[in-house]
């Protein structure tokens, strides 16, 4: 028995209301040795004024010097093990456009590449052709009918797309057709298991038509596929911590990782303080809330310091009006770290403030990287947060007599 | 191989003595957000000379937000996985009034209910009847007899009793007849595995006949079977420590858990000093003690503050003659928190203190939740504690080349 199964078997209701308040990326680092983080930087009195009621801790979202994707740094705040469960690329790649992917169906990412007389690859991703053109490759490829199968042909952004297949009998477990270099010709599908031969088929059928379709193209005149993957099938929310989940997310990635657990994805707008009036319009509908603020991320990918400080500010401004709610449970983290000196998800370990009524505060009194190392919950993984939070909220029945 | 396998494998015999010390329910919680908790509050002069020499953790039971029962709590101190290696409810009952439980018994906790003429529960606890009228019930119950088997009824309280069936070819994996809720009738008792499906029979032969023995009674006309159970087999603690370990507690639950890791269990009197002088009168027939300190927890579940400091300091004051004995290793817990704020068992973690010759001594002066949060240990589960331990008593050979 797993931890989340001892999870599943001890929860109980009540009307306890928890959020767990998501900056994307909010681990940083100082631009310089002696510097500060953008959270240490950011003039946050809401979140201090919370922490020195609170207790903190650093947490790991997935093993100790690994860098998480979006997927599995979600997965692990979420309480499922992001190692056991991973959510395949062509899947996440699928929920970032906002498809409305359905529990059988196989997406994949799609990627332009330029191939030569021979049809061995020249260039893996086309020239970066422009998001018009790509969208008009797209259009190419929609053209593609198999039997036996509907085929959704979605344009993602320059080189990328997404290909959809749905159908009877489909199955993932399939290998990729990017050879990961040049100077070779796009690799044929291989079934990993048995039930996926029919989709490998059909998968190979689509590849033999798309390069009919696109023969005429320059420069791209020909595609990969990379990450076929199905749902996997993660056991919902309400069956493990049975709890009515509601999502707040601005990005279609995040509501789509959103609606894989069974949360409901609540209609928001685009800005942080549209969030929290969507918030408030449900506050009575629901358990457990999941909120996410995307820029943090965003800017440090960008490298943006200023930008990650600034949505801090932001949202720790709007702070007051959440807890005027009066959640009985607030955690306040990240999904990873995405420092703007490394302009990239990363590895590090990321600060975790949690407050309820039965805490032991501890001596933590701003909310920082540094200051939350020497937090009262010591250093914890990412799925060990929900179950605490469910602990304090008096979720879980006592285990054993 | 899990981590006991590894210390069975490792474990070497020297002439050193290790005492775990548990204060039962030790974690609390301040009164107020800024006040202190019990351990804090107490003057307890010799436990901090003792954490000024030593080294400190905060500790998790059975994992982050569970609170666990008694059985959990001490399977972990012990160094047994505990939702691995779980006590069902009917041997933690038997034990817990002191029943002389064999291996092969299979136990059950029972509850009078109320009926109605329809053999529906109108009360699930037969309206708590007194427990002059739950050992009058218990009567009647033993007039029960079936073939094969020797049956035993003992009561505990108000409405609690023990149902203890022994013979050949018992196995426990067997479902409740409780349907937790008035309205509907005790539920027939189903093996969950073939080997269970004579036990089930004869279980709810015993039902049947418990209903005629109890026919005519008010209240307490019926009754429930919970947490069929057998001594779950856990292997002995010289087994996996290779040590002689003596159990000092002065209620009947924990002496017979001890006796389920093969402890012996030392005959002592209802003080905390009495057992100071057991400890002292079998100070050189055993290697390892677990001395059981209860009325922490009792008064947790009170909702005695007062008297949880009262109980911290009367150890307290014993600790110098415990110390007096020269053991090599002392650590000092609890086996779950009960802060009286919530008057029962709780998830959080919890204060250890260990001494040994070869520490290295922390920065913590003062035995408390939150001084421990910062111990040089850091935050750790209960079973690592005795391996810890060995460790120190150097009683663990070096693993590899």
């Amino acid at each position: 028995m797993d931890y989340l199964d001892l999870i599943k078997q001890l929860h109980i209701q009540n009307d306890s209301k928890i959020i767990l308040l998501v900056l994307d990326g909010l681990g940083g680092l100082p631009a310089t040795p002696k510097g500060r983080t953008a959270l240490e930087a950011a003039h946050s009195p809401n979140l201090d004024a919370l922490t020195a009621r609170g207790i903190c801790a650093m947490s790991t979202p997935v093993a100790p010097g690994v860098t998480p994707g979006s997927g599995p740094g979600h997965a692990a705040l979420f309480g499922y093990d992001p190692i056991k469960h991973l959510i395949g690329r062509g899947v996440l790649e699928a929920l970032g456009i906002g498809f409305d992917l359905q529990p059988n169906d196989v997406a994949a990412r799609g990627n332009f590449c330029t191939l030569d007389e021979n049809g061995l690859i020249t260039d893996r991703r086309a020239g970066r052709i422009p998001t018009a053109i790509g969208e008009k490759m797209v259009e190419k490829l929609r053209t593609i009918t198999l039997p036996g199968v509907e085929i959704f042909v979605e344009p993602v952004k320059e080189y990328r797309f997404v290909v959809v297949m749905r159908g009877e009998g489909l199955a993932d477990g399939l290998t990729e057709t990017d050879p990961q270099m040049v100077g070779k010709a796009p690799l044929p599908i291989k079934a990993l298991r048995p039930q996926a031969e029919y989709t490998a088929k059909l998968f190979n059928r689509w590849m033999s038509k798309a390069r009919q379709a696109l023969a005429g193209e320059h420069p791209a005149n020909g595609c990969n596929l990379r990450g076929l993957a199905q749902d996997p099938g993660l056991p919902k929310m309400d069956e493990i911590y049975g709890w009515k989940a509601g999502a707040i997310a601005t990005y279609p990635m995040y509501r789509g990782i959103a609606k894989l657990v069974g949360m409901d994805v609540l209609p928001t707008g685009d800005s942080i303080s549209s969030e929290v009036e969507t918030l408030k319009k449900h506050w009575h509908e629901y358990d457990f809330f999941f909120f996410h603020v995307k820029k943090t991320d965003s800017y440090g990918e960008d490298g943006n310091f200023d930008g990650r400080v600034h949505i801090i500010e932001e949202t720790d401004a709007l702070l007051p009006e959440i807890l005027s709610l009066k959640p009985d449970v607030i955690l306040v983290t990240g999904d990873h770290s995405t420092p703007a000196k490394l302009k990239s998800h990363s590895w590090h370990e990321l600060p975790v403030l949690l407050w309820a009524d039965h805490i032991r505060a501890d001596d933590v009194t701003t909310f920082g990287e540094r200051a939350c190392m020497h937090g009262g919950l010591g250093h914890r993984y990412h799925v060990e947060l929900l179950p605490l939070a469910m602990g304090y909220a008096g979720r879980l029945a006592k285990f054993g007599a």
